[in-house]
């Protein structure tokens, strides 16, 4: 798709290009109070500000709505649901247009364009949406077989269950944090020597810190406990993706996670993404997924199936002797299941989604290609290989200062990008305890 | 204890002594709004109204706060930290007792004892917390082993890490419910020949619909990420318990588990007591739990090894029939963990546990005893043994239109019972799909 001309600069290559739009909670220094937000360029536009100043005064179907854009989470405004969201973002961008049919709105309004245009670098970005639950899923088919084959030899790498169903579990809402937010390495309780006949846990700070290179979608509209969404409305459910590190402590997951599955290993925080791409923004760019060779379930199955996204996705870190690599480059493209398909199973014992959920993809992993695996564990196989940074640097896993980026964007140069921005952590030592 | 005498009619026997003083959150016909109430014999007394009828006159501590009464939840009220708590409990208590020292508050105050003593027959309970996230730990050691005995033998029946630390897995918030709501029996993704070599799922209305006996507990006080609760300051996290029904689909458990845990087998309704009794109540009824041999490392260990509750507990079922059976009792010392050692051991690598969080303490069941087994999987063998109701009926796993109750109590009728009421929930018929 060429890219829309607009009045307003946008620089070339920005993820925020007029064809994306994406939604995200800011403060500022004039106004402390979060608020809802979109992404153009390198600004943002406040909506708050705008819809006080008749920013919307062409669009009847909002002005209703319009409390919805002074709340400090999206979930009022994802509330109304993705017809609404599809006519606010086509209203955005013809207000951006070259040739937009409202100039008075903005394009000559430089005192509304003072108010509300925000450069990037001056706000403060917050966590999206206050999220009741998070779920993880498992559905980046080569991390799952390469974590099978790293624990369970290539034989039986995938469990029968992994081709039938969207394998996830229920994750951590309270740790989710917005990206810039650091995360302490924690201690955990170990076995430092797991092979040992008898194990002797102790209770140190983890050796084995690792991140995930995760997609993570919000859940739009809620459906009723015992009311499962089919498979043909799941698209209805879905607002928008972020990419999301669910970092990981390796050493408690391999320790205490059977039989239920990983636990403490997980809540130590996942970070996501600010800028909340909404799926409008991304249908362009609906792929094929991997191929499903089991035989899909007609409560999973799609009628399109070109049902996941070409997304490019890089892994960057940078240690505190500022050494740095992009370790990793990989695409949204490597999941057996979509997020529709999620949706279905998810709900499919009648458990009740809300608005704001946030339903994580599983970690993302290239076939047969270690630079492009989505976690320490993988490239490292578990320890074994390093990863060499710039200046002779090199990691099996997270040491104390990192900064790991992730980022993930559509389209090319050449086009319009819509793209996520970046995601980043920077790892502080262990308290002492 | 003896009885606390009381100028207030509490029927002998009631759960709702004066001993006890649980808090919940009810509706009424005359006032729609949920508020804050405790539980006082046959009745409830409505907080809002005491306090908006200087019922607190006398307890200036609570009198700038007084706004949580009127909060459909208890989040606020337990905020306020377990000194607070033990503050109002006493003063409620002081005021029903025979010899109050403040007459005038209720006593002899008849407008305000119609206006806000409420017949529990007339009011409507609902969930006590807006509860952000659900944790099901896995501590009920007898309930482990059986379940281990059936799908690994008794050779391998509890995992390597089960005495080492008080296993979970994070639950799903959403789908937690107060008792008397309806649960419907759902579909799911099921092996109907899991022994074939070739696994063949097919998605229909599930046949091995479960209960699971468990505590669940509040917490009261958050702690910040990154930032571990230690093990001598845990018991100040807790608000109170309430009975729990963890209901599972075990077809669909025993599908979907490997390797992340239980996810859509346990996300169909988790139901809860209605009246949250608070661990200062609680106190006088502490035992030791399980002796654990395994050597607790020092985060989890804890001064007082009297850590768990000594809390009868009765599963009953009746069926549409009207057949019915008390088909188990236990009793909540059968823990291996204490509460505050799940705490410490859940924020042991920087989880944020928030105020209104809900932590199950997992199935209860005594050892070597069918009659006093937490499950149906384990009362039947996983299907194998018939457990018999009244009039010849015979239960393997829950029918459509069994109802399931569970009560708990603590004491005996001699002394003032501190008891939970019931937890109740009813089997609807699957949806037509």
């Amino acid at each position: 798709m060429p890219a829309l001309r607009s009045w307003f600069n946008i620089p070339w290559g920005s993820h925020f290009s007029l064809a994306n739009i994406p939604f995200g909670i800011i403060s500022s220094p004039s106004s402390k109070n979060p608020r809802v937000a979109v992404a153009i360029g390198d600004h943002a536009l406040d909506l708050e500000a705008f819809a006080a100043n008749n920013g919307f005064s062409a669009l009847s179907i909002i002005q209703p709505h319009q409390a919805v854009f002074s709340q400090p989470t999206l979930n009022d405004f994802a509330a109304l649901g993705r017809p609404i969201h599809s006519v606010v973002r086509k209203y955005i961008q013809d207000v951006f247009n070259v040739d937009t049919t409202y100039p008075e709105v903005l394009k000559t309004n430089s005192s509304l364009q003072k108010q509300a245009l925000l450069p990037l670098k001056e706000i403060q970005t917050h966590l999206p949406f206050k999220i009741g639950d998070y779920t993880d899923f498992f559905v980046g088919l080569h991390h799952a077989y390469n974590c099978g084959v790293m624990f369970r030899g290539p034989e039986n790498a995938l469990n029968p269950n992994y081709k039938h169903l969207p394998v996830g579990y229920h994750g951590r809402a309270s740790s989710v944090v917005v990206s810039g937010t650091p995360i302490r390495r924690p201690h955990g309780q170990i076995l430092l020597n797991p092979a040992a006949e008898k194990k002797e846990p102790i209770y140190t700070a983890i050796k084995k810190l690792d991140f995930e290179l995760e997609l993570g979608a919000f859940v739009t509209k809620s459906n009723n406990m015992g009311e499962p969404v089919p498979i043909a409305e799941a698209e209805q459910h879905l607002f928008g993706l972020v990419m999301l590190n669910d970092w990981s402590a390796r050493d408690v997951q391999s320790w205490e996670y059977i039989p239920l599955g990983p636990f403490n290993a997980k809540n130590l925080g996942t970070s996501i993404s600010p800028w909340v791409v909404h799926a409008d923004a991304l249908a362009l760019f609906k792929v094929k997924g991997i191929e499903n060779d089991a035989g899909v379930l007609p409560y999973l199955r799609e009628k399109n199936d070109e049902n996941v996204y070409d997304i490019q996705l890089t892994i960057d870190l940078t240690s505190t002797s500022g050494s740095s690599a992009t370790i990793a480059k990989t695409n949204g493209r490597n999941l057996l299941w979509s997020y529709p398909q999620m949706i279905a199973h998810h709900t499919s014992t009648g458990c009740n989604l809300q608005v704001g959920d946030l339903l994580g993809s599983g970690t993302i992993s290239s076939e047969n290609d270690r630079s492009g695996f989505g976690s320490l564990l993988e490239q490292s196989d578990n320890g074994k290989v390093a990863i060499k940074l710039s200046g002779g640097e090199e990691r099996r896993f997270l040491e104390d200062g990192d900064e790991v980026t992730f980022s993930g964007v559509c389209g090319t140069d050449e086009e319009a990008l819509v793209g996520f921005g970046t995601v980043t952590g920077r790892i502080e030592p262990a308290l002492k305890l």
